[in-house]
């Protein structure tokens, strides 16, 4: 890929945390800081929160007190307010970590609160990419053949073809930078793989696709049972369908478990069969283990926002800040102005005709 | 619930039988039927195709040929054919055995072949009900709390709340009369469980569904996760949703097999785990076994319609068979027509407002 795209200067710091987020904060996020500086030695953090109790925390953790600066912000927001409200509180955690990577201060945010008001305070106050009509909420999981990229699960309800054209470009990015997959394949989510199916909507996205932008990396629509197969790297998607599909996936996958659980402990053979399966069974659980999957990202944004799960442990909040890493150092923005600008010159009337 | 639907005659048929559709047609139909006409002594099916072919098989078969009466078609759909040509074969197996529906003849149809032109020859020769804007494609599957009714699955790409108002009246009679339930429980699926998520369309249907018709067995708007945990007993959404939601709860359920398989071979021990543990895996592949929810339903229609998979065996087309019968048994249409002139005394206004 050309490097056309002007330098920017280097933020002072890599990310800004919100160390008050999610259900067991800050405690967890500064545990998983001091996991993830150990694994990105150069990063520097700007932790935002209550400055006295971080202050005593940061005391007991070597190397992220070494990796941290700390910014003080006297509220926090809680977990289920909405997104409307959260907006008032100027000094939430949330808000002083936000306001840094609109400032350039910070070149991204991880943040394990509030997922409405994270995905409203980002838009509002880091700004959606001039090139981009709406930002979108995208996640990394599992599949057969190695991991994929789904978007958007969840912050656009609904789309058009316009819509579904950018978030492929996005999702393309994303793959780059976070997968490392130098030409990563994809696909459009629709009810059949045949080039009638569907609406309107997806059958422009696909032509622009195909015709225009990715050539015969783009493999054309794809069906549910394509996201665990694996058939692509990159699955496309307006906010509704993904975020159901999501959802459903998990839900199935934690079925099986659950029956699994209850399989291996119904009988005494049962049980020994376990044990003995046992090293390869937490091979599989390890593989699967949704902590190594943890982090959704906004993209679209003039800048890095990653939401970690609110429950999630050390282990699950490092590898959030690990996706605001790669994000960071693969110049995660700089190819998506690079994949908008390639649109554009390609295919400016389908601005026109979907709008 | 009210008998105050006038009695109408009872068909010649219980149902008519497409003998030439499915990639095994016709010796796995004439197997499914030898099953099904021991689980079911009254029941008479009209078997259409090539007379000569059918008659020789159905010599092997004692119980099938007693249960069967013979109806000759010269022609037969391929699955892979267009329902717009499908349509113009007049002479083919699935035609001749709608045409048994649509006459009065056979109280319901059931096909293992081509579902587009199954559902396209059901809409135009059977006709959808009066009161129903849209047939839609409804199937059964497993959760942790038993048996999960869900639709649309593909009919209908774009819905409008009046639409989704009468899947859950028709999910509700299909949960009444297939899974015998007498309250069964509503959820309308959506991005989040809150009032206020989702689109002015889904809340729209919401609000009718709890305030007019279905009171606190509509349990509000529920999550993909909720398909598989089952939360509710019939899952109610758009064509598109419910195609995606259906192929990834498949494509999870698959990948996890797919990688027990891999773990039971992959070391010594843990082959012999299998092996002690296997009575207990091989309940769970039983309860699993798509087999025993093989039979979409087309509803919404002058009579029963059911779509066998293509590619099941003998067993899993009685199990379609099975579906059809609990249907024609159970007044299902008497059940959806007493729905419906529920909902146009509670909710006429719904009509008018979203058209």
């Amino acid at each position: 890929m050309p490097d056309d795209v002007a330098p920017v200067p280097p933020a002072s710091f890599s990310l800004a945390v919100d160390a008050m987020g999610g259900d067991n904060a800050p405690e967890v996020v500064l545990d998983g800081l001091e996991l993830a500086a150990e694994r990105h030695p150069h990063a520097r953090f700007l932790l935002v929160g209550d400055e006295a109790r971080l202050g005593a925390l940061l005391a007991l953790r070597r190397r992220a007190a070494k990796a941290c600066s700390l910014r003080h912000a006297p509220d926090s927001i809680p977990g289920d307010l909405k997104p409307t409200a959260a907006l008032r509180i100027r000094g939430s955690s949330m808000r002083v970590a936000i306001d840094a990577v609109a400032s350039g201060e910070a070149a991204g945010i991880v943040s394990a609160g509030n997922t409405g008001a994270l995905m409203a305070l980002a838009k509002i106050v880091v700004k959606t990419l001039p090139e981009i009509d709406r930002p979108a909420l995208a996640a990394i999981g599992p599949s057969a053949r190695g991991d994929v990229v789904m978007l958007d699960l969840g912050a656009n309800l609904q789309c058009d073809a316009r819509n579904l054209v950018e978030f492929a470009v996005m999702g393309d990015a994303f793959a780059r930078s976070v997968l490392g997959l130098t030409r990563p394949t994809i696909g459009l989510l629709n009810v059949g793989s045949e080039e009638l199916k569907g609406d309107e909507r997806v059958r422009q996205a696909a032509d622009t696709l195909r015709d225009s932008l990715f050539g015969e990396n783009f493999r054309g629509f794809v069906e549910g049972h394509d996201i665990a197969a694996g058939t692509v790297d990159v699955i496309v998607t307006d906010g509704f369908t993904g975020n159901v599909a999501l959802k459903t996936g998990e839900g199935a996958l934690k079925l099986m478990r659950d029956l699994l659980r209850q399989v291996f402990t119904s009988t005494i053979p049962a049980r020994v069969g376990y044990l003995l399966a046992r090293p390869a069974l937490d091979r599989l659980r390890e593989w699967m283990d949704p902590r190594r999957y943890n982090g959704a990202v906004l993209i679209g944004l003039n800048g890095v926002v990653v939401k970690s799960h609110g429950g999630t442990d050390a282990l699950g909040f490092a590898h959030a800040v690990d996706v605001a890493m790669d994000m960071v150092t693969h110049r995660f923005n700089d190819r998506i102005r690079e994949g908008l600008a390639r649109l554009s010159q390609v295919a400016p009337r389908l601005t026109d005709a979907s709008r």
